[in-house]
């Protein structure tokens, strides 16, 4: 069977724009939007149009290939053309604040602005080529992390997930739902508990919707009741991906993901982490220094346009939390699992 | 101001009928329902009409009084009348299998049934006044379980709760939002953090209406959040109810309530159970013996009408969880706060 993953790719540049799964719609339609231009791409992200640190990433890089073309069609000077375009490639980057994949990529995009030696037009070029060659590298690094990753996965073994870390929230295969993919691949009693993952619930509506594509079994519980199912014996291991990871090991993930942590841990369940170096922040120590992203208040108190409470509730909406790195039995990347202590492993990891 | 909760009755006999908040339409719409019969009650204990350990045990009381209404119109004799009448009555226990008030309840309506020496008018008339005096008592053990528990909120805390375990838990002023409203009536500095409690959200739905109404300042958290918000320092407290406690104070509550207490644990929350001595049962010795409700598929999928996720995902619904006495500070109950060891101190609450 071609697997309905291998068949889409989440995030894509196209000629002269970028091409995307709108993943606002899933489940109920599956269809792409074309983004054309940079505004157009600061808002796909913000709006979460697109969404999962690793697709992030890709789609800064093709915002910044966007603005590079609007630029490029207003017969600036070269030196205008590039002052401009660092503004426009440090706004597409604030974007979405947790994320490191997007600072990271789009800073591979400055590198490129700064460095080159070309003239406009192949600052253009070297900028499209970098964002197709990230593109090509995401599903390469994913499969290496599903490789690694199936290796800690039991026989038989089912594995709970939080939000979705999976092929679409790259640009295929995923990080966490890469390992259930290449563990699936050699095991097909392997089965998968998603996560709603409220407020947004990417569990329910994009976990889900990948994996019953896929024919992997999944069970879609909700936010609370993992621990129910964990002391019932019933959860061999938590992999979920990571939005920012410090040089401690400390990793920011998606609101409820800490929670899950703290279960998993109490029931000596495995909890690991799956995510490529890109989400790896080394310059800070630890997850203290993260920052948590804010959402709007809609998002809690409304679910498909209807509001769920009573008018005058206060609401506090983080993004996304930080599971601390005693909690963590491993952090699955390309170059292989590192283990605490990751002071160590991640900064051995970076010398390969 | 006279309270949101001081006006209302979640449950009322009214001359030959019970009448009742219907809690599936909040928070969109306010209204009664009267429940006229005895398969009406069976079958509004089940959809959740009415919900709440307590409440759902003055149904049931109301429900064999409605079944007894019934019989006596039948032209029975009396002993026919009452062999019936003990059949219909355990069928009305039936109707949710977890929250041991409900079995309770009906158990005092049965003890009339059996030790009546009245006619079939004087037995429906006794159980009657029975059920009318059973409502009168919960509100009156709730107002004892809020002032013993007030003396354990701290100044200006801000309370978790999850579910709803609120006025309309119960006849009025609730368990665990008893706690809360007596310790706001001493100290209006009081807030409450209110999970949202997925699948059935009562907690969005049913705890910030009855709360806000109330003038309580209320926020609203998705369930995955509380962790993050203990982290932070900024929950004081757990507090919640209970549908069937056992000997050892393991205590059944909605699902997720479990999660939220190994999370407490974790961070050093102190995490109460707020519920009268009618949901301790003592025929069972630990948690491990009380039966978990599985609930329909469509509460997980759906929300509001609507499907939130793919269609070929399994779905597994315990409609509760237990939380193990050792995660618990306390048992809040009207003869004061019961502590560890609880096999001692609940047996010797049975005997003041």
């Amino acid at each position: 069977m071609a697997e309905f993953h291998s068949k889409i790719k989440t995030i894509e540049w196209v000629d002269n724009y970028s091409k995307m799964v709108d993943q606002t719609v899933l489940p109920y339609e599956f269809k792409y939007v074309n983004i054309t231009s940079g505004q157009g791409m600061f808002d796909a992200i913000k709006t979460m149009i697109v969404r999962g640190a690793p697709a992030i990433g890709v789609a800064g890089a093709h915002g910044v290939v966007l603005y590079a073309q609007e630029l490029a069609a207003q017969s600036l000077s070269r030196e205008d053309f590039v002052r401009n375009l660092l503004v426009k490639a440090d706004y597409m980057a604030s974007s979405r604040p947790t994320a490191v994949n997007l600072m990271w990529a789009v800073a591979k995009q400055k590198d490129i602005i700064k460095n080159s030696t070309s003239d406009i037009e192949g600052i253009v070029d070297e900028l499209k080529q970098n964002a197709i060659k990230l593109e090509n590298e995401d599903i390469e690094i994913n499969k290496k992390i599903g490789d690694f990753g199936a290796e800690v996965v039991p026989n038989g073994a089912t594995i709970l997930t939080h939000c979705n870390a999976g092929a679409l929230a790259t640009v295929g295969y995923g990080t966490a739902l890469g390992v259930v993919r290449s563990a699936f691949a050699n095991d097909p009693t392997i089965q998968v508990f998603a996560d709603e993952t409220r407020p947004r619930q990417q569990g329910a509506r994009i976990t889900t919707f990948e994996l019953t594509m896929d024919g992997i079994p999944t069970t879609l519980i909700t936010d609370g009741m993992c621990s129910y199912f964990m002391k019932k014996g019933m959860i061999d291991m938590v992999v979920v991906g990571a939005d920012r990871i410090a040089a401690n090991g400390d990793a920011a993930n998606k609101i409820g993901t800490y929670t899950v942590a703290i279960a998993a841990k109490y029931h000596n369940v495995p909890f690991y982490i799956a995510a490529p170096l890109s989400t790896i922040d080394t310059s800070i120590k630890t997850g203290d220094e993260i920052v948590i992203e804010e959402r709007s208040r809609e998002e809690v108190t409304h679910i498909n346009g209807k509001t769920i409470c009573a008018e005058g509730v206060n609401i506090i909406n983080p993004g996304f939390d930080v599971t601390p790195h005693e909690l963590i039995a491993g952090i699955i990347t390309e170059k292989g699992i590192l283990r605490p202590d990751y002071n160590k492993s991640i900064a051995e990891a970076f010398k390969k």
